[in-house]
């Protein structure tokens, strides 16, 4: 079978999946996740097997250290992701629900519910347990899903996929709808992205290469986040008790997270004193600062920044970007330019700058004297989450499972016709 | 200025505008939309003229009679868009809709807002009045646009293009809230569809070979409708009575719509003799019917289907396929192979024969005992049309001015730190 064939039968078979999807009820769908939590328990022996076939491999592809480490599946990983599918399946099904019902001036009656999408492609790194995760969301909300695991982890997306698969074969479902690439050839993938008339989906989760070479390719809508380049703003009229753990929290507490602030612009007329002693705060804690030629002056360890576009940086780690400025607009203005539009927070007591923030900030989240750490599906309460999204249409900012639902318009008559 | 530069422009322009416009109230909006209304009328003069220019060219261009039928404004058209303008300024705000709100556990609050999405380009083909159409909508929505007409309406396009920009100039808002590209080059639209830095969204008005072009070249996301194959089954428990006069209002009323009946598919059981007086039924309406080797028998005007794929036919004519089935599962695999999942309705009078459709069958609308013409965003009640989306994300199906906004969460707390 050469690849243009492969794809072929992956883009059949997901789409005959994802028809057969669309009469299964919620209790079958929640009942084949407890059942895949189940098997993860049971033969997490098998699994881990697998998983050292791909860390023996590891070393002879040279793998980086962070990344043996999410290729590394232990027995508390292994039962995290069985937990994991667990929530999802106590969590509310997303499907039929009625989002709109009116009579109309007709007589009939018109709703609106919530139906799958159909068919997703999702793409990821290094991390097998994605393989249960992203299987789990798609089948959750009623989704047939082909998922492509990095080359790096194919032994072990292999097993987690023929478990989900196995769950979906108990119950009598069609399991080409939890289907694995099972090949590390990129053309495959490069098929796929062209197959606008199977997918209606595409995610790929990781890092920004991967995301914009999918963008790049892909013919099939794509759900993305780029990054978080996170801002905070401490306006002169914050509250500078409450300013310093929370600036902490967003930097420190996990650096690597997309939520983490990545850059913090500072209100000149809070004076040399203040802002002394909010980046002698973070420095202690830890954090490298990068500053604009001001912060340098007020703070000796801040290394200069040379060219503006550095307010561009994701650091996912613990060094920070800092900027002084004359106040709201200047900083709303710099987040305009230099804002990954993920999360902005503003510090301040004073309505108006709040509220001229939130109106002018165009970003996913917008707060106000809050950490932008608080952007997640999780802390929203959105029950399972997807991710986080940096695009505006269909779905923006931390996304529930109801982001992998479309609808479709349901008229019920007894003969209207159009005037 | 090359047309690299050119775009660049646009493209800076259109993002300065867009800025400016999250902070503009819906009452300054819809002021300046029912001053383009008086503008329309006092100026129809030299609109008319601008029209002459674009009519004498066409003449030169070889368009066809519908096409110039399409280009050509009177007093009675500028009238009706005048009308559509006041009319979209009549509509509730689409923006600042709290779409969720809760106070979280940490005790900040957390709201969902509609916001604008942006920037917005829409293309279109030759008829002028999508210049106001489309802009505003865009403007009612708080979104700049980009407006690219087809070259042969591009002296009627520029003058109401003029007149939108007055308006706005008048109330001190920047005039490229409302661009027209005023050159007909083809690479100014290639490169523009290029640029997802800039653009938020594309939307393309007009047959389906612009919409594929524009599908294929486009980085920048695009609602779309490619067409409208929408279907009719007459299940074997049908009230006929009904069915007579839905068939022909589905059919017959406006056959260029893309609500308009394509294919006709009739349960065998409903027996020889009622098959024959729906068939004849059509044809005494004008109707010229393609249809399979049984309706052939059954009716001798039917012209044989040679070959399956003439079930793909959009015929937006007094055109019509018919095929004889096996019964309601028969019509939704037929359904699910040649749809363009936009409408599909079933006439039948048994409850579950109705269920079962209404699940299985994955289009835009689907409905009951009622006439396909009937999706509409105005019919649906959704005011101000933008078009019918047969794309699953973001908009489905008929789309109201909603589907021109997004969302931003805001969260508002008092030192709210990641737990």
């Amino acid at each position: 079978m050469n690849q243009q064939q492969y794809v072929d039968q992956l883009a059949s078979n997901v789409q005959r999946a994802a028809r057969s999807l669309r009469s299964l009820n919620s209790a079958v769908r929640d009942q084949v996740l407890r059942r895949v939590a189940t098997l993860l328990r049971e033969k997490t022996p098998e699994i881990l097997s697998a998983n050292v076939l791909d860390l023996q491999q590891a070393a002879s592809l040279g793998l980086s250290k962070a990344m043996v480490d999410r290729l590394t599946l232990n027995e508390s990983r292994i039962a995290d992701m069985a937990t994991g599918v667990e929530e999802i399946a106590s969590f509310p099904d997303p499907l039929q629900h009625v989002l709109e019902s009116r009579t109309m001036s007709n007589g009939a009656q018109l709703e609106r519910i919530s139906t799958p999408i159909g068919t997703v492609l999702f793409i990821y790194e290094s991390r097998p347990n994605v393989t249960i995760d992203g299987g789990a969301l798609c089948f959750k909300s009623g989704n047939a899903v082909i998922l492509r695991g990095g080359k790096e982890s194919l032994a072990s997306s292999a097993i987690l996929a023929q478990i989900f698969q196995s769950a979906l074969v108990e119950a009598g479902i069609d399991p080409a709808a939890v289907q694995l690439v099972d090949t590390p050839d990129r053309e495959v993938v490069r098929l796929l992205l062209q197959r606008n008339d199977a997918l209606d989906l595409v995610i790929p989760r990781g890092g920004e290469s991967l995301i914009r070479a999918v963008v790049e390719q892909s013919k099939v809508p794509v759900i993305k986040h780029y990054k978080g380049v996170c801002h905070i703003f401490v306006d002169k009229t914050a509250d500078l008790q409450k300013a310093g753990p929370l600036l902490i929290n967003a930097k420190v507490q996990r650096p690597s997270a997309c939520n983490a602030m990545e850059t913090l612009l500072l209100h000149r007329e809070l004076g040399s004193e203040s802002i002394q002693n909010i980046l002698r705060l973070l420095v202690q804690n830890g954090v490298e600062l990068h500053g604009c030629e001001e912060s340098c002056r007020l703070e000796p360890s801040v290394r200069p920044i040379e060219n503006t576009d550095e307010y561009h940086t994701e650091y996912l780690d613990l060094r920070l970007s800092v900027k002084i400025l004359s106040g709201v607009q200047e900083a709303v203005d710099h987040i305009e330019k230099y804002s990954s539009k993920h999360t902005e927070s503003i510090l301040a007591e004073a309505k108006e700058v709040q509220e001229y923030f939130l109106a002018n900030v165009d970003s996913s989240s917008v707060m106000v004297n809050a950490s932008t750490r608080l952007a997640d599906g999780g802390v929203y309460g959105l029950g399972a989450e997807v991710g986080i999204s940096t695009d505006k249409l269909h779905a923006r900012g931390p996304m529930g499972v109801e982001s992998l639902t479309t609808y479709k318009w349901i008229l019920r008559g007894n003969g209207q016709v159009r005037k």
